[in-house]
């Protein structure tokens, strides 16, 4: 048995049957553990199946908000990898459940959306009302004086929520800082990523327009994607899962491995991510060590077949 | 004489001419102080005119890096006020004298510009190449795959330098973002103020834009504006005074009464802008406390008149 610093790595059949049989519900993060940019991990698909063949429950998280659940199927029917929109939590839902369900945002309001297709199908699923988003009115990127004139605080937005925007224009960043700029007005974001994996490189992420609203209004959103706390109460709100028999499984200590632990689940690390064997050593300070790690998700089928 | 917290308030004939006999130099912030927002305020031509009757030397000195200097002299002109290209110390010059007298750029390079116009003229004029700025390349607000693939680092740009950019796109966040990963490439930012106000708003000012790279980089620019110390370097690089024979003038005990502190200069806060009289009060914390301070710059010609 190879322990690093408290954690377990599965490289035995008997370490990976005691693993499953500690966790009845199994939270995924996507990319690094499922795929890697547009290539399929080795033996996921077997991987699923064995989990799914032993009654395990699995939910994958993401904080891709520029997508809705449903769309988010498509993209794992690419790899092959049947799952139902029920199995999907991104942080588009997540922001759908947090206003409908955790503060009951009222229904006379409307949320302003700075983001993507993905946040509109979400809100509309939960009957939140809207505005901005795909709306071209202000994706105009050459603004004239009267266009930045005619701006203004809109009472009747209740919120701003804000995520990942590859149409994003000043008009835009202004217009959502007018409404912050009223204290009651809520703002929300999806995620907060810095930068996202995509075409070899690292780009900027939901947490660069997101940062566009937090320097120029001095305030901080409710986060709602990994490894904020929201996301992981939304979940637990929509599944209903003992966090002790659950296990969050994912390739960064700092999102996926800080998010399971302060949500009491199990963890369980890859290492066909960002992070390496090397980075859960303690004296590189991780933030976590997470409770199982695996050279990869496949690992588990590797090691027990179709047992 | 009223006295606040070491701060002398400028209320007679002899603390006036006291005041204008202990500097040569005058550093003027504008909005705030000349004008507010589209309104000039009360005697502040005269009280230009006496300063220089009295044989001072004025220099305008502002933050908005959209105009360059020669620009710029047309919004005095739209005021009334007569000054010369010579007398204005803007973002944009200052992000240019900090290239080419300060750091010596190198000739083969280019600078990525993230910004408007004001940047490429002042940087045309002290010769230094540029790419980006106002060309409509990357000005396209519906980005598609291929229009990000096509996004690359480019070692002929030594540095990027980032101002406020109406016209911003995500291609052009991506773009910049792409270079300064790299740590050969200098990180530049005209001024880093989170707003601006305009049309009796507070709009999302340079440091927005700039903080689109810091979030999704995590490096810190090199700051150009007030009241960042390279910023006053600039200023004595190119007028060469006696920091104790100048005054700074200005509406904000963070930015201009900082600036022209640290610079060694002395301060006159005027009442006419975002501070007012109890900011510079102890129990409110003011990062600093100006030496002078008085209702309004036009104060000067009220208590001297054409003395």
């Amino acid at each position: 048995m190879t322990i690093s610093a408290g954690s377990i790595k599965l490289t035995t059949a008997e370490q990976a049957e005691e693993f499953l049989n500690k966790y009845d519900d199994f939270l995924f993060d996507c990319d690094g553990v499922l795929w890697a940019g547009s290539k399929l991990l080795p033996h996921v698909i077997e991987t699923l199946d064995l989990l799914r063949s032993r009654g395990k429950r699995l939910i994958f998280v993401t904080n891709n908000s520029t997508k809705s659940r449903k769309a988010y199927t498509g993209k794992f029917a690419k790899f092959g990898i049947q799952v139902s929109e029920d199995e999907i939590f991104c942080s588009a839902y997540s922001s759908a459940v947090y206003l409908k369900d955790v503060i009951g945002f009222p229904k006379d309001k409307k949320v302003l959306i700075v983001g993507e297709k993905g946040i509109e199908e979400e809100l509309e699923a939960a009957g939140i009302q809207y505005v901005g988003g795909t709306d071209t009115t202000l994706r105009k990127v050459d603004p004239t004086e009267e266009d930045i004139d005619a701006l203004h605080y809109d009472p009747s937005i209740g919120a701003v929520l804000c995520g990942l925007d590859l149409k994003i224009t000043y008009l835009k960043i202004a217009n959502a800082l007018l409404q912050i700029q009223h204290k009651e007005t809520l703002f929300l974001a999806t995620n907060i990523d810095s930068t996202f994996p995509t075409h070899g490189k690292l780009l900027p992420g939901a947490g660069t327009i997101v940062g566009t609203l937090i320097t120029s209004s001095g305030r901080t959103p409710v986060a709602l994607g990994k490894p904020s706390e929201a996301m992981m109460d939304c979940i637990k709100a929509k599944f209903q899962f003992n966090p002790e028999r659950a296990c969050m499984v994912g390739d960064r200590l700092n999102t996926d491995m800080v998010f399971g632990t302060k949500g009491g689940l199990g963890t369980l690390m890859v290492l066909t991510g960002v992070d390496k064997e090397e980075s859960i050593q303690p004296e590189n300070n991780p933030l976590v060590q997470p409770k199982f790690y695996a050279d990869r998700l496949g690992v588990l089928y590797e090691l027990l077949g179709d047992k």
